[in-house]
């Protein structure tokens, strides 16, 4: 193997020069030279192994499995699948308590939120309580997180609601609506699940936090502005989400706001938005946001009951059919023309769930110092929006503002879950006569005062004042989602995102490097004001993998720095150039483009007399050089492991 | 600013220590620590200018301008645009016999590859020589490179044939086909311009060498396969392109196979495939196969006259318009219902011709050692298709077989091509009925003898070899182009090559890093197998910038490292750990999510009492870094310039 022996030359000794000096001026004393190693070569399979295991399998979910008895690994494997058998095993009457406590608050937060989000994606109230029952029975068993509590979600039922609605009227035809809500919730989990169990988890990291900031504020006031429909009284509303036609359309129909309906609707969302304000700042007052908006409900009803508001234009939500969860696999439809656009929202919708549970699951992990597999916890989302499907729900998650909840109360293991479905099935079982005077106003002020919190100016702002480029993925977002359309809104963004990678390796940085006196280190001229340059050197480090997309582009960047260092040196009467070196510590991988590129490059110099040298080539990098003959065409005479042996060599050279 | 000026604080002396040491163990002698500076904050509008002029201007094209007179900056804006009055003015007669061998003997190449590359277009033969006749005068004009000849191409004429022909019939609609031909000719032009004239040319980078000798080598079987219809004579043949349907439709018609036809096109494809051999082992005489075609075409239009060939099955090219390109402005058609496709076309073949075109200019400059502005050459090639396309021409651009040709005469300027354009125009007065007789499959056998060298196998061995990764890409291409079409093949590969680099953005290297004994250099231990542990330090080199898309694995995959390094600690009973230094030298970028991946994991370390300690961001990381409040969570006890004072001075502390 080219170069992986440990060469000593008689060159002056490079270590002591250049700890002594602040740059090396050449001297007899024999120098040490250590020559660049390439990493042991491995087989074909051994790479494509490696290079799997740390693509899939990043976090070595078996570690845990090694070097235990059977039985202890049957049982670890239970663990590991029913995360339930692990913390149900060790609990105990005081951990009771404090789930019983969080999960009756966040009943009371969940069941009028879950009637509120399941108008929002166009689907009759019961189903968002449905949706409260099932879904977190299964999260419990499956789920490894201890605070995320499941339900429905504004996010995703927004855009469920906008992209079935655009082909199916909810009004006109429900039950095609309610068959598609199913069987898209049925992709949604399949897509959820698979992506888990094909360990694709990290497909979730590409919508990046700024394109979420962007996104979730401009589905925040999409959603509000849907609730103004609910808020003025307005009969005749369009069903459209954009921001324009949405405001056309309020101010068109104003004969038609009842201020009966607007008086109300502003004083419980007052009321609510003050609870919310004032939990926000004493976080020990959580319970006074987590009750508001039942207490509004039963208030709301009281008064609408006593007032017979239905006589004075205020609707209300009606009649609501007792019972449990009635099954809907029949309701699943896998052909007929509609597929596409059931598996479209699907996919879509399940994408956005498992980015809302997955950030929510992981940020009270982190808080409470645990942590949670992404990939297990995919599947058991996914696994619980596929029986949900079945059992009349619609797509659930982990919701930011009840888990949230959950945690200030105190949760501590996915029990509460458990208690918070048990009294979602008393409501079904016997309160629901109760809603009939709930007045929909109630409905869209719960709605506005929930997402009103997604709205993140502050991280916006942040933003714009350390990254411009995230800013404007995260305003395309925000813009994308209020003027097109939801999808449209996080594709631009993502793509934003994406094209700022592939910018970033199409046109990388170059800098020049120079010596920090007093030491062999040598660093951007431009980030370190004391750094001085080398006489006759240009120390160039190379700041991105050398591919295809930049590899013209290096190439001719690199004579650049050649020709302005060369007009500078003529104008400044310092001695000539003769020797170009690639700091190559940043090029942390090279394609044959790139190799070539850097052939091309020793060539030209060579014509023009200017040595060209290569300084730290790390692993992959010196295997694809060795490999391809570019080692040998540069020689190991000029590649070395540091910048001050390359300069101490080079000089050497030049007085011998 | 945070940590912007000099500190020296006393600690015992990193350099001398590591220096002298193979790893520090702390003395009590002071240490001089240099902190980390923070590049000079720019404002919004100067770091957007410097971006956005690395992006569109990283030749920095106007440089020549700088400093000179008025009328110099005039005559140096004239030879800017218009190449031809830089060489004009110093052209001799010593240039001129030189340009005129090379130029009469690209055009012996041009008249009988035109006549066939139109054939593969669908076109009529004469506008393959009204192609060779406008672009070149055109692009000898405008055009920077000394030695591309240009005129049609093989795989931009196979691409615009295959695109057009699954639309429209050239044998039913051949008017509407060729009013296609020449709208999407016109697209082609003014896309190339635009590319240029934006300075978008790094777009023609994305398709990658591994991605082109995939595509050039599958393109070149397609063509090949498509000539067994005139090599058998076969008239009932498919108008698909694929591998599959062709042999089908090959071995269905057995009984169309002619044996003059095939006896001829086989002696002559024979006869042509030696000529190029000779030339290839002898550089020397590239003449002969140059000549060789115009040879095969008078000897077997001869042959075919005197054996009355069209009575005996063969089919010759029969009558041809004589006179010089008719105008075909009145042809483009910018509306109806194939404007889409003519688009479609357009931008296609007009990036692929760009992309050999380029690559062949490219070649030539680096052998005679002159550059290429890339983004003007695409003016010209833009430009001369947008010309030609007015003027019956259809896409052209530098061919890749007569470049060689022509260098390989010794051409001096692009004079040649204008010697070129004038012997097709003479051939296009004149010479016209001598094709009379020339029988179709002598068109076949050119074709196929240009093509065969497009496959490059010893390429493809070579990727393998390197690069597996890459050698899929060239696969996927290959396989694409044959199995299904030549634009999805294209589009396969270009996304293949495109994901390498985001996943190599998502799943980065992490590794471990060692001292290397005798120096205060610290390396990857997987690559250096002399460097050593240094106890109770975890030293982690991150291979890539810290994005949304990996910010989330790095932190995981951190904690990883951390827990497989208690486990060997705790096995081999070393002193145990203390603390995590990341060596961000290869960090070249970082965003908001990562960022918070770093706190995060700041956060989540301290927690276990473990350190964290942050190496050498570079530039632009360390302003982001101080300008989100991350660097004062870490402190500038936490931040180093290099891994040795790091750990000197985490030593100390330590210690004292």
């Amino acid at each position: 193997m080219v170069g992986s022996s440990n060469r000593v030359e008689s060159f002056p000794d490079a270590t002591d020069l250049e700890a002594s000096q602040p740059f090396p001026t050449p001297s007899l004393t024999p120098l040490q030279v250590h020559s660049v190693s390439v990493p042991q070569e491995k087989t074909t399979f051994q790479s494509l192994k490696q290079r799997l295991g740390e693509v899939f399998f990043p976090d070595d979910p078996l570690h845990q499995f090694k070097n235990k008895s059977f039985l202890r690994k049957m049982v670890l494997g239970l663990h590991y699948f029913f995360p339930i058998f692990q913390w149900g095993s060790d609990y105990h009457l005081k951990l009771l308590k404090s789930d019983a406590i969080s999960g009756v608050t966040i009943a009371s937060l969940a069941i009028p939120q879950g009637i509120s989000y399941a108008k929002l994606a166009g689907l009759p109230p019961i189903v968002g309580l449905y949706s409260s029952f099932v879904p977190p029975l299964i999260y419990s068993v499956l789920g490894s997180s201890r605070d995320l509590a499941v339900g429905p979600v504004s996010i995703a039922s927004l855009v469920m609601g906008s992209m079935l609605r655009d082909v199916v009227s909810p009004d006109k035809e429900p039950t095609l609506y309610l068959q598609l809500a199913f069987t898209a919730t049925f992709f949604a989990g399949v897509f959820q699940a698979s992506l888990g169990l094909l360990r694709l988890g990290f497909i979730v990291d590409f919508l990046s936090k700024p394109t979420l900031t962007g996104f979730m504020g401009g589905a925040a006031i999409i959603v509000s502005l849907q609730q103004l429909k609910g808020l003025l009284g307005i009969v005749h509303f369009t069903t459209k989400m954009g921001f324009i036609p949405v405001m056309q359309s309020v101010f068109e129909n104003r004969t038609e706001w009842a201020w009966q309906t607007v008086v109300m609707g502003l004083s419980f969302l007052a009321f609510l938005l003050i609870a919310r304000h004032i939990s926000l700042r004493r976080p020990k007052l959580f319970w006074v946001s987590a009750a508001a908006p039942l207490t509004s409900v039963i208030l709301s009803t009281i008064l609408s009951f006593v007032f017979k508001a239905p006589n004075h234009g205020i609707k209300t939500i009606g009649h609501l059919q007792e019972g449990v969860n009635p099954p809907s696999v029949n309701m699943l439809d896998f052909g007929g023309p509609y597929l596409n656009l059931a598996i479209k929202t699907g996919i879509i919708t399940g994408i956005l769930a498992l980015t809302e549970g997955m950030a929510v699951g992981r940020t009270f992990a982190s808080l409470k110092n645990y942590q949670i597999d992404g990939n297990k916890e995919m599947v058991a989302i996914g696994a619980m929006n596929m029986a949900g499907s079945c059992a009349s729900c619609y797509v659930t998650t982990g919701s930011f503002s009840r888990s949230a909840v959950n945690y200030n109360a105190g949760c501590k293991t996915a029990l509460s879950n458990i208690v918070m479905a048990s009294a979602v099935l008393f409501t079904m079982l016997f309160l629901m006569p109760l809603f009939y005077y709930t007045p929909n106003v109630m409905l869209s002020a719960i709605i506005i005062a929930a997402v009103i919190g997604l709205i993140d100016v502050r991280g916006a702002f942040l933003l714009w004042k350390v990254d411009k480029f995230d800013f404007l993925a995260c305003m395309s977002a925000f813009f994308g989602v209020l003027l097109i359309s939801v999808q449209m809104g996080l594709a631009i963004a993502v793509g934003i995102s994406l094209f700022k990678i592939l910018i970033h390796a199409t046109r990388p940085n170059t800098v020049v490097l120079g010596n920090v006196p007093g030491t062999n280190s040598y660093r951007n001229l431009a980030q370190y004001r004391e750094a001085v340059r080398v006489p006759s050197f240009l120390i160039l480090g190379i700041e991105s993998p050398i591919y295809f997309t930049n590899s013209m582009y290096l190439q001719e960047r690199i004579l650049r720095w050649v020709r302005e260092e060369e007009d500078r040196i003529t104008k400044s009467n310092e001695s000539s150039l003769k020797c170009i070196v690639l700091d190559m510590a940043a090029v942390t991988a090279v394609d044959t483009n790139g190799m070539e590129a850097l052939s091309e490059l020793k060539k030209t110099l060579d014509k023009r007399s200017l040595d060209l040298v290569l300084v730290n080539p790390v692993g992959e990098v010196a295997q694809k050089l060795s490999r391809s003959g570019t080692w040998e065409l540069f020689g190991s005479e000029h590649i070395y492991m540091t910048v001050g042996e390359a300069i101490a060599a080079a000089s050497y050279k030049c007085q011998t």
